[in-house]
């Protein structure tokens, strides 16, 4: 230990757990594509990899809304430590109780720091070497990775491409043992854009059930629909099996860097409460941190003043750029699309590399593209699934087309003369 | 696993870990307290057992900082998902380099929401199995919570009454072994109030880099120094071992509830780079929540243009509550003071509990004195300190007072005939 050059830090190569984790990470692969663009090249990056609409002008949040946090930091009533007024947990818990057969009550509503934390929580509370924890394929990688940051096993159920990603419900019941504790599912679906209907979340619940099981429903994308299916709430089935429903602001009313959301307690007959899960919520909520008070302070505003019509235009944009994006996609031969998204901003569509000549995997693609066209696609190897490509729609629909539009150049320029 | 009644449900009992750290808790010390208050007493409660002085009117932010923040909400600029503007890293770099000998840059800035997800994600990073860490006696109970959660061994060493708090640093390289990861400092200290000199703190540095450990400072009280001792940032000593400071805009612009912290690491010899430290930092934080983004726009204005005035004027005012503070209890017999508050807003006291009739510990005192006299003082218990005291001065001088009356009468109230 003597001398610099020697000398041995015992710190070195910290919890390997966190590594692990951090394998699972959009944004891993976001840097590698960004390393691949052509910086001198003439033509503005399109990006069509994020979970963030709010770079386009046309996704912008409702006036009201940054009002009423304006208001709030002004007010001075909201410097304080949280926790804070009771009047956010409320607002959350009459939001949600709107959609439900059952009232929640500010005890059944934990704030977080955006969605994100709330899986955060959830992994914390549940994550123990041993545990296995039932995780959707594709899905959205956070899941995965707070879980094996907890050394939890997780095991992979399928969404089914030709069922409208439906969950293969069939299969949860192999892969569940004495030690899976719970089944994650997310509606409406990142990365698939599907909404689940009443029958499928009903027979999702039931096989929960069956399996004594909990259900952890990330609802972050809810109400942002625009097909036949309406969004339906986890928590409706709460009596058949509890339900945790995470949820946020940052997608409806597009703010994710405001960073509020919660974990909402979907359990009617109190099974959480008796099997001492409350209370392991709430410990370890005490000791994490909290969403910013003025954010608090906002919420009651937020959650009642939005007015309809901001809704129905997000919607309708949403509706429109799903449209334009699966058309487009339609027209390019080495991608299809199995499923016409109807909900969130995302789909998923089968690359088929055996048409292209030089292009050997999703990442492959994804490189080649971001160099030759600046348009930037997540692989889906991110989520779970080579040779699919996930793409974002919720941009101004002049820049999603001309985006569209370079991809369908990229593939015709790489097209194998065979196929 | 059939009926609901025998139903079995396989999540039932979460993570121990949870529960284990969710002991480590002011909050729940606080909770037993306020359910022990006369609500129907005629006198509203005095707390001197918080951590948060902005409920008093003359701890306010400065007009400044809230400016900043309703301007960057009303930009529009910051909707978006993080990561952010890099002027706030940059801000926090440039704010922390003016006390240190060398620069630190954007990259040795991670930040955090708050103090509290800085040792949140400090913990993450060592908490390991079979790892221990060293933290101070009596200390701040969420880094004993986040160390536990993580598994972690947590070793005590001992703050010195005698020698105005000073760490026990003989006693350290007999607690530490092969697995000791990191010492953990908090300087200026909660609860003990005190300030560690520029050799003191060399002291520990060496002592860090002979038993080849990281030491990790705390310094969310920062600057809010009104005794002889300078504020002495660890980070001087980064060049003798690594060091990973944490802090926050909480308590010296105190606004607690604005969530914004950092990880800063002062490690000039690039240790915890090559130690793969850092990649294991950027991968967790990479997978957590992150500052809400209009706090970190705002923060270049923050930290640029608050005015000394309003520093100097906290820390004046919190000189002359130390004063009253600490004349208050040097009248009350059965209470003493080994040192006199010198920096954050706090200050440890001993309990004599056998000059009182019908008290038998700190924890009973404190109920009691709540019952009887609606003021809360925090046990020591909580922080690791039977028959010790927590006393935040940080209130309005006139409710202080009142407060520190109202426990000096109770104290004469049960004083022991003998005593
Ligand atoms: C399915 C899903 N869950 C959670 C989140 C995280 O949401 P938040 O930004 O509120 O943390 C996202 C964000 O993209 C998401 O797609
Ligand atoms: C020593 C210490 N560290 C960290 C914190 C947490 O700070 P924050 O409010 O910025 O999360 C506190 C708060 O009281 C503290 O006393």
């Amino acid at each position: 230990m003597d001398g610099d050059g020697g000398k041995r830090w015992r710190f070195a190569n910290p919890n390997p757990a966190v590594a692990a984790a951090g394998e699972r990470s959009i944004q891993r692969y976001l840097v590698q594509l960004h390393a691949c663009l052509d910086e001198h090249g003439p033509r503005p990056i399109i990006p069509l990899s994020h979970g963030d609409p709010s770079s386009s002008a046309c996704f912008r949040t409702t006036p009201e809304a940054e009002e009423a946090v304006a208001a709030a930091v002004r007010s001075g009533e909201y410097w304080a430590t949280p926790p804070p007024p009771p009047a956010s947990p409320l607002a959350v818990a009459e939001y949600l109780s709107g959609d439900l057969p059952y009232e929640l009550c500010t005890d059944d509503i934990f704030l977080t720091s955006g969605c994100t934390q709330a899986i955060e929580i959830v992994m914390s509370v549940f994550g123990q070497p041993g545990a296995n924890i039932l995780l959707p394929k594709p899905g959205y990688p956070k899941h995965e990775a707070h879980a094996v940051f907890h050394r939890m096993e997780v095991r992979f159920y399928d969404l089914v491409p030709e069922r409208g990603w439906e969950v293969d419900v069939e299969s949860i019941e192999a892969l569940a043992d004495d030690n899976t504790v719970a089944i994650v599912i997310t509606n409406p679906n990142n990365p698939c854009g599907n909404v689940y209907t009443y029958e499928h979340l009903s027979k999702i619940a039931d096989t929960a059930s069956k399996l004594g099981v909990l259900v952890i429903a990330d609802e972050v994308y809810g109400h942002l629909v625009y097909g036949s299916n309406p969004f339906v709430p986890m928590g409706l089935f709460g009596e058949t099996a509890p339900v945790l429903t995470l949820g946020a602001i940052s997608k409806r009313w597009i703010v994710p860097g405001w960073r509020f959301g919660w974990i909402a307690i979907c359990d009617p007959k109190g099974i959480l409460k008796e099997t001492k899960v409350v209370d392991s919520l709430r410990s370890f909520r005490n000791l994490t941190t909290d969403p910013a008070t003025f954010i608090q302070g906002a919420i009651p505003h937020i959650m009642k003043n939005t007015n309809d019509e901001f809704f129905s235009k997000t919607v309708e944009l949403l509706k429109e750029t799903a449209e334009i994006c699966y058309g487009e996609i339609m027209e390019i031969k080495c991608i299809t699309c199995p499923h016409k998204p109807e909900g969130s901003f995302f789909m998923m569509v089968k690359l088929d590399v055996s048409q292209l000549l030089d292009i050997c995997d999703d990442v492959d693609f994804c490189s080649k593209l971001v160099k030759e066209e600046s348009v930037v696609l997540l692989p889906g190897r991110a989520l779970g699934m080579e040779n699919w490509l996930r793409i974002t729609f919720a941009l101004d629909p002049p820049r999603l087309k001309l985006g569209l539009e370079r991809v369908k150049s990229f593939c015709q320029r790489h097209q194998s003369p065979s196929s």
